[in-house]
């Protein structure tokens, strides 16, 4: 299979926007992240736009600590509706776009998620994604049974096997197996169907589901992470890889590291596309698009600035803001994001504020601001140069920085042929360029 | 408050119908089980008969043992979509019904339990509830990594603890905490958040909910059960009682003793709606009602029938369908379902075949057939006569006989001031007549 010539496209829906002062632009819907109608115009805009999929990010719990103390009051990251009863209501109101909803393999049951995703495939004509994601916060532990939250290596183990068991169930029944025969009082073919009986570390799961094979085979499979386990998932299962990186030249390295697991696991490297977020800028001039950026910049609350970083990174609490980051700073939290902040914070020099901002304001994703052709220009060049298959689309608030990108930079894409004018499929598998899934022997 | 005089009436749509032999029907659907466009006919003939709820039934398995071998085959239980995924897409397509969906307490966390409904609840704009089941099967339990189903007792407390536990959750925001205040980035008031902190027996819960207080203050609460312990779950936290039962007199007996239950636990007996299943065969004609049953009934496969009485009750696969339930049986099953067939079997004297024929075609429900004046002159009996607050309408198959009773019954019940002639309000809990909801100390 050679490379596809054109992009692909999610739209992440988180909440109200990924911004931390979305909530504060006078556009935006107060209650928005509650609000099916706020969603379902979103998804109308990603639908006309031709997007490939809606996906919803999630948290299991709010954050532990309230500090600065006061902060927590200040920030929007406290409500979020479930994400998959979410898409499935955005099912009943689309016909074309994919529908991928994180769930974490932490704290769920693998009957439960095969079976909620394998519905939600049946209900939305095939257009159902998991995001498999492990849950690394003590907020999240805390709401479910424990104290701290399992150690890396128990997490992806316990993934690992959760992911194998989801496959296997979502493999119980064959294509065509409901025969409904009304004459013989047949319902289904025997031989059809497969019993998992799955012993393993974690889970023991007898099978088999009580869905049958989805309109998809399966769901598609998302997954997300720099670590050597979550590659290993990733080259293993996922459909569709998220990365949030700044720099094209480890984006390229990242990608060529990801594809070249492919071959070991009977895989196509074009059967899996690597999708970094970007939050996008842009007007019909430089000056708009860069307006638009500085305004929602100025909305961010000081107390949220340093509560994102106590948050994502460590005790930020009593630093002065305008001095530097100080080199004794005690990272609480050792991800590959809160690195990567460090890491771009002493490269550039930059003050505690202006780490907040660059930090908080865009949730680790890649900020591009400019006219449409300078924002396809970048695209086009990370594309081009292998460090993608497409993008991820983080925008900023709801609606009003989907509907720029939407109105300005899909017809872009599309003149330049980049990006498809009509979808190819009805389902998410199709329009991916995803070849058939086949049923495990 | 007095009782009300008007039913109260929830639409089961489990499936493609309640009577085994529904998918056989010439009318029903293929496929129907798994389809939204099928579920969405239902929902759309339950708001037109302005049904105060749609409630889907669930389970986490498939029958456990192919008894007699091939049995399973000719069984249309064996999928099933998952009903908060399915009932939160019928969500988009309606306006008043409400929505009650089957989560059970055995084998999830309150967390994900409580954030479903709360989410549910948002995206219907009031219209949520939760029946609280518990998981008495071995056909569940070997899909969440156990040999065996927990014994009654466990369950009970855990189910009792598991509510606890989610009605907390819910009360985690006060009514208006999130303020929205863009000027001041005042998020939410702190003096609205109480945070959870559950540590009891079976659960470790901080909180708090990630989910804003619900248009309905909480979803509604259903429970179902005639043992001692679903009584005493029912008559503290039930807004909405199941019950299957045959004998007015007996349901008599027991609406009186969940009634009285009540003001214990600081309820109105009227807090509380009791509604048994019935399953309605309804024509112009009582000659076309006992037609439409007839012609159902013919198409049970005997296959199925002792499959039903090996599921529900014990081993019937080597008994004579001609000759009477032998003394020896054995009952694998003590559940009060099994106990009230056996009665009744040995009570009119019922060979196997007419026991499979009476158990296996309505699934343990009382069914009632003939003209519109028959069918509500048995209804009203009931409601007069405070053996229960309306019923919950087990529909045979689908839509067929919902059809039937939406266009047949319905006005005959209007007719009578016995039922609405529109929604009183927009939420299920204002339908159903119920007092707003008081958020705990």
């Amino acid at each position: 299979m050679t490379r596809s010539d054109k992009m692909r496209l999610g739209l992440s829906t988180r909440g109200i926007g990924y911004h931390v002062a979305a909530w504060r632009h006078p556009d935006v819907m107060p209650g928005g992240a509650e609000s099916l109608a706020f969603f379902a115009e979103n998804a109308r805009l990603a639908e006309a736009g031709r997007f490939d999929f809606l996906f919803l990010a999630d948290g299991l719990g709010i954050r532990a600590h309230d500090n600065p103390p006061g902060s927590l009051a200040h920030s929007s990251e406290n409500v979020e509706l479930e994400p998959l009863t979410l898409l499935s209501a955005l099912a009943a109101l689309t016909t074309r776009v994919g529908l991928v909803a994180t769930a974490s393999t932490s704290y769920d049951q693998p009957f439960h998620v095969a079976r909620r995703f394998a519905s939600l495939d049946h209900i939305s004509g095939g257009r159902a994604g998991w995001n498999v994601v492990t849950s690394w916060s003590e907020m999240e532990a805390v709401n479910f049974n424990r104290e701290a939250h399992f150690e890396k290596g128990f997490r992806y183990d316990r993934a690992s096997e959760f992911v194998d068991v989801v496959l296997g169930l979502w493999d119980s029944w064959g294509e065509g197996a409901f025969v409904h025969d009304k004459a013989s009082g047949v319902f289904y073919d025997q031989a059809k169907l497969k019993t998992l009986h799955h012993r393993g570390e974690h889970f023991q799961v007898r099978g088999p589901l009580t869905v049958s094979r989805t309109p998809q085979g399966r769901p598609v499979i998302a997954h997300a992470g720099a670590s050597e386990p979550g590659r290993q998932i990733g080259a293993a299962h996922a459909d569709v890889y998220y990365v949030n990186e700044y720099d094209i030249e480890k984006a390229r390295i990242f990608y060529a590291d990801i594809k070249r697991r492919l071959p070991a696991h009977g895989r196509d490297p074009n059967d899996l596309k690597i999708l970094p977020g970007i939050q996008v800028f842009t007007g019909r001039t430089a000056a708009e698009a860069r307006e638009k950026f500085e305004y929602l910049q100025s909305l961010i609350d000081p107390v949220i600035g340093i509560a994102v970083l106590c948050n994502l990174l460590g005790d930020f609490s009593h630093v002065d803001p305008d001095g530097p980051v100080p080199d004794d700073i005690v990272l609480t939290l050792r991800t590959s994001n809160a690195d990567k902040a460090i890491e771009m914070a002493r490269a550039e020099k930059l003050t505690v504020r202006q780490l907040y901002q660059r930090v908080g304001g865009k949730a680790g994703i890649r900020q591009i601001v400019g006219t449409p052709e300078e924002v396809v220009r970048d695209m086009r060049t990370w594309f081009d140069a292998e460090a993608c298959d497409g993008f991820n689309i983080c925008p900023a608030f709801s609606p009003g920085n989907v509907r720029d990108f939407v109105e300005l930079i899909v017809p872009e894409l599309q003149t330049r042929k980049l990006f498809r004018a009509e979808y190819e499929g009805t389902t998410l598998r199709e329009n991916l360029g995803l070849p058939p899934v086949k049923r495990r022997a």
